[in-house]
This record gives C-alpha cells, structure tokens and sequence, in this order.
C-alpha cells in the first residue's frame, strides 16, 4: 500500500530538540535541556480545590461540548488581565487556544500561503517555525543583537505576512526588548506595513522589574498578541489565549473550530476558578522568587566553571540562558561528551531559521535545584575546558 | 492596516449549523438540531473519583509538559480495547489527539495538497468537510444509498487522496454500513488503492447489535482509523485518538507537535483512571439504553405526528435521525417556522460536498427526554402539515 504524502510534510521534520531529550534522558545525567517549568511552582492545592468545585458546581457543563470561542468568564479575566498590561481588548477578541502551540498553529492558517515570506527573530522560538512550518512559508531571518532584532531588518523584511516577535525574556536566547526598542520595531513595522505577532509565554516571569508595555499596546490594529497559562500555573492543563484584531477574529475562530472545536472546557473552568479570585497575584510571585534564585546559581556557577571566552550574559526573567561557546567549539559535537560527563543541553542551531551559529547552545534554570544547578555546570565546565585543550595551539590561541 | 489573508481562509467559513444554533438557543425552544450527547449519561462520578485519584497521586505529572504521542498507559488501552474489535495495533500506532476533531486535522495535514481529491460520502460529517477545508482539497462526493457509499462509486475516486468514511450509524444520516457493503468497499478500494479514513465516534453507540468488523480491521494497511472518547464518556474532557499504518505515524507525530504539543496530560490520566477498570463495560449499556429508548420515543412520535410522505429510517445506533421532507418542501426554508413553533434541527444541505438535497434534514434524539422529543416532534409535524396545505394544488398532488 503506498500513501501519497501532502508536500508540506517534507517542511515537518522530527524536532532535534525531541531528538535529543530522548539522549538525555539517561539515568544520571542532570539535564538542563528542556524547557519544563519546575513541577514545584505549579500551585497543586489551589488546582484541586478548583477542580473539586468545578465537578460539585458545574460537571454537567464542564463536561459538555463547549463554545469554540472559549469559556465566556475565562475570556473576560483574559481581557481584564491584558488591560492591565495596557493591550485595550474586548472579551470577544480573546480565544481560548490548546496552549499558545495551538495559537501559533491558528496564526499560521490564518496568514501564510505557500511561499510567502515570515520574519523570524535570530534565533527563534523553535515550535514556532514547527507550527508555520507546515503552511510552507519562506523564512526570513531578522539580524539582532542582545535587544532582540534590528529596526532596520524589520524594514528590510517589508512585504512578508507577518514578523514573529517574543520581545520578553525570548525562548532561547532570555533577551529582553527594551521600552526604546520595542518603539523602534514598532515605528519600522508601521512605516511598512508589516503585521506582527507577538508571543508572550514569559512575561509575568520577569525576577527584577516588569518588562516594558507590550507591542500589542503600542499597535492594537497591527498585532496578534498570544499568551500562555503554561507558565504561570501548569502546562498540563494546555491552556492558552490569541488575541486578534476585530477583522481577524472570524476567520481566526473558524480555524479554531476546525482544529479542535474547542479547548477542553473542564480545563478551562479549572483555570478560571484558580486566577479569579487573584491567585495568580500570590503565586506567580513566589514562581519568581524561586526562578530567580535558580537564575543566580546558574550565573554564579557559570562565572566558576566556564572559560572566560563563554559568551553569555544572565536573563532577567524567564526560564532560559543562552551561551556562546569559545571559539572553536561546536554546540552540537560536544552534546556527546556532556551527556557522558552527566550533563544535558539544547545545541542551539535548531532554533536558526537562517545560518546557524554553531557555537550557541541553550541552558534551562528552572528545573534543577541550585545545587543540582551548580553540578551540573561545573561538569559542562569540565567538558569545555577539555575541549580547549585538544583544540590545536594556533586555535587554542585564536 | 490591512492584513492579507492566506488564500486557504476562503474555503473556511462560518459553519451554518453554529449559525443555525444560535437562532435556536430562543427561550421554549426544544432543540433537535445539536450533536450534543445527554449530560445525564456522563459518568459525573467516576469521573470526580478519577480526578481526585489523580491530583492526589501524581499531580506534578499531570500538569507538567507530556510526550506528543499521548500518556503511554492510554496507548495501551485503546491498543488493547482495539483489539478486541479485531483492529490489531501496537500501541506506538495511537496518537492520542484533542478530541477526533483534531485527527482529521492532522490527518488533512498528512495527506492534503491543494488540489487534492478527497472521497466523501453523501451526505457527510460537516465537521469533516470543515477540517479538510484548510488545505484546500477538492471533495468528490460518492452516491449513496441506505448502507452507505457504492462500491462502484469508490471505484470511481480512484486518485482521490483518501475516501473518508463513517461506516457506524453516520453523522449525519444514522446509517450503518452492513458486513457485505464493508467488504465491497474494502475491495473496491484495495482495487484502485484508494486510502480509507475511517471516523467511528459512535461505534459503541450500538442498540440491537454491535456493528460489524472495522475497516481498518478488514485492510489495516490502508485505513487510518478515528475514535473518541466523546460520545462513551465526555466530550468536555476533549480527547480522541487517530491510529495509522507505522509507515505514517512518524509524520502523523510531527504534525501533532506542531499543532499543539500534546493533548491535555490531567484529561488523559483522567480518562484512563476512568476506563482502566473496566467502566465502558458498565457504563456504555446505560448509554445505549437510555438512547436506545430516546431513539423509539422519536420514531413513534415520527410515526404520530409526520406526512407518511416525509421518508425515515429508526437509526439502529448513534444519535440522529435524517428525515426527507415531503416533495416541494425545503428544510432551510422552513426552518424559521419551526424554531417559531418551538422546535429546531439542522437542515441537511450543510452536510452534502456536492449537491444538496434540499428536503433533508437531521435530528438529534439523545438531548430531550422522550416527552420533550414528542412535544418537538409534535410542533415539527404541525409545522410540515401547514407548509404542505399551503402548496399549489398540482405539486400537494405530486
């Protein structure tokens, strides 16, 4: 029996991120692979009570097929929650996602034709070019530096569908746009017209003061904005939110009912029985003061074990640091090594739509313990110290 | 600003029953027309004890990241639960998605050109024809009878991408494929190598016998298989499962990834705290009863209150009748009249790829109680009488 496969099935690719977790998961090996939020800071009790309520007070209907929309209170706290942030939305502009995966998925569907160009940071969240992937766009990389990307690659990238943006604490590289920055990027995209679609999954992770406003505040009209309850309460529940434009919602919402018909409307009543009466105000506090501190172990064994030509610099907020190995070496070659010497990363050039910098790799803080942190960077220490020494002399002193 | 749309959104479109539903959800309205199953048949209990049994003992799996293929002890049972209807599979074959709507996503992701012929049945399920949308397939709609698709027709999509097929009291027209019929498909497609797609949400739904072996059981090399646990449990918890020939679960994955990571982990262990100890096997003949019964409740109000020219079979399973109005009437055009009268359904035009029949139209018997379904059925019959009495005298004639 033979199958004829769709074409864009040759653009889906097996993740090497998953690849690579599989060769991780040895036992003794202290991974600082995944990017899994610790199970510590998911507030347990508060997800059993609400859910004993939800079956007490609502079982019927929150075992029901439910509206694709989403659940109508958890989209108002949504929309009450952004305004905060100053993203002015109504209720109705909000879609409850499969997590935020799903509203990347939506995204996609709604704006990419075969060909068309997507502006991508460099590098960039690597789910995302996984779920536009399948719509067969033709990336564009934006050139950055530790701000996030140029203004003036964004001109440059006038005429694709959209530019993908995650301006706070950025999976991989922790980056933080600044206010100036986002003002930039904004102005650049509106002289040309060019949509965005801001990703948001860390913001509320910030360790020492909240990030500038959103992009979506500085251009309702020109921006999709996507949030995540991954972070800030559990991913199991896979809970996520876009918010669109008025004149996108419609077709967004029929892409919506296509996939999934809807969210699973326990999880969601779950969800909005936990933040409505401000939980989150006293939870993701404490997700902060225990990231943060994991983020000053990382920085301090970091500053012990790796050569001084290690390029990095410590995230303020988020779950992630970003390394730039000596010259020389080379992220993926060394994975081996470091998973026989007990320790676990992501190679970064997957997270590369254009050429990738060989040299980077990605680290996780979150969910190790400090002194878990500490062993486990003193061993990569180990490896890239050994590295530079087989290096040849005229590298090694390059 | 102005956004340009992928060209694939012009094959979404806002879905006329979710429309119709809306004119329905009027107060002293009694709805037909929903696919809704009763609440009263959700296992409300089991269902708290599961989850209570899973938060307490391992809520930091359930709400913590999860493996896209699904939760490995779910695998395994739908293997095992599959087995038995003769469907023989590896666990590593079941992709556990987020609800069946969600594997014909994936499945259209998998095997959708633009372009691409796709057999359906006529009529068919909407949600299908609104899944397949996306990638833009052109649907080839195969004459039917009251078993089904023909053979003959099948033979004739030979090139078609896939056939998709609703052997097991179909949605929307009740019917069930017989044994003979399931073999001449099988062989008129293995013929042409024509791939089958079989969508079997309502299989356990059976009232007098269990419907024959599976498609994929009589050719498992070319059936990718669709089950839910919507209609046997929940359809708020959202979860379904797609199982394929092991040449296609690769990519089968990777679309899933990228879709939404993976179905909720809390639902899954739910659901397989739920059915581990065996509930279906108790709780599917409560189901089946209490539908069984609905199901008569409509066919003897049909019988009392409907023209003996309206043609109508008593569904043997599922949870629909499919009614064709007398000649000369429209199921659209008189739909207003009845949700004036108190009662809703949906037309059946919405169902049909190609050319609709206008005189159709589907109602659901699993919502209402058997008194409710008379009282409907009542306003439904008075309302087809007067549109009939009002005809020209030559075409009441006809």
């Amino acid at each position: 029996m033979t199958w004829t496969l769709a074409r864009r099935t040759g653009r889906m690719n097996p993740s090497a991120i998953r690849e690579l977790l599989k060769l991780t998961e040895q036992p003794g090996v202290l991974s600082l692979a995944g990017g899994l939020p610790s199970p510590d800071s998911f507030p347990v009790d508060a997800v059993r009570e609400a859910t004993a309520r939800v079956l007490r007070d609502t079982p019927r209907e929150a075992l029901q097929y439910a509206a694709s929309e989403g659940y109508g209170p958890l989209r108002d706290w949504v929309a009450a929650r952004l305004a905060a942030d100053g993203i002015g939305v109504e209720p109705g502009q909000v879609l409850i996602t499969t997590g935020s995966q799903q509203g990347l998925d939506l995204v996609g569907k709604l704006l990419i034709d075969a060909g068309s160009a997507v502006a991508v940071e460099t590098p960039t969240y690597l789910g995302a070019l996984q779920a536009f992937a399948p719509c067969e766009p033709e990336f564009t990389a934006l050139a950055a530096d530790d701000e996030g990307p140029r203004p003036e690659a964004l001109a440059g990238a006038a005429g694709a569908r959209f530019a993908y943006l995650l301006p706070n604490f950025q999976n991989p590289t922790g980056r933080l746009m600044s206010d100036a920055r986002r003002d930039a990027l904004v102005a650049a995209a509106q002289a040309v017209g060019l949509p965005l679609v801001e990703d948001n999954p860390y913001g509320e992770l910030w360790f020492d003061a909240p990030p500038p406003a959103p992009l979506a505040a500085r251009w309702p009209e020109g921006t999709i904005y996507l949030g995540s309850f991954s972070k800030v309460l559990a991913p199991g529940l896979r809970l996520g939110y876009v918010v669109a434009p008025p004149a996108l919602s419609p077709k967004l919402l029929q892409a919506k009912q296509a996939a999934d018909l809807h969210s699973p409307g326990l999880n969601q009543r779950i969800v909005h029985e936990v933040v409505r009466n401000g939980l989150l105000d006293r939870h993701v506090p404490t997700v902060r003061a225990r990231y943060a501190a994991q983020r000053d172990a990382m920085a301090a064994a970091l500053r012990a074990h790796l050569p001084t030509t290690t390029e990095w610099q410590a995230p303020r907020g988020g779950m992630f640091f970003w390394l730039r190995l000596p010259p020389g070496l080379d992220a993926t070659a060394l994975l081996p090594r470091a998973v026989a010497a007990g320790v676990a990363y992501v190679p970064g050039a997957p997270f590369y739509a254009g050429e990738p910098d060989g040299r980077t790799l990605r680290l996780s803080f979150v969910t190790l313990t400090p002194a878990q942190l500490e062993t486990a960077v003193a061993a990569l220490g180990r490896v890239v110290h050994e590295a530079l020494a087989e290096q040849p002399p005229l590298r090694r002193a390059a």
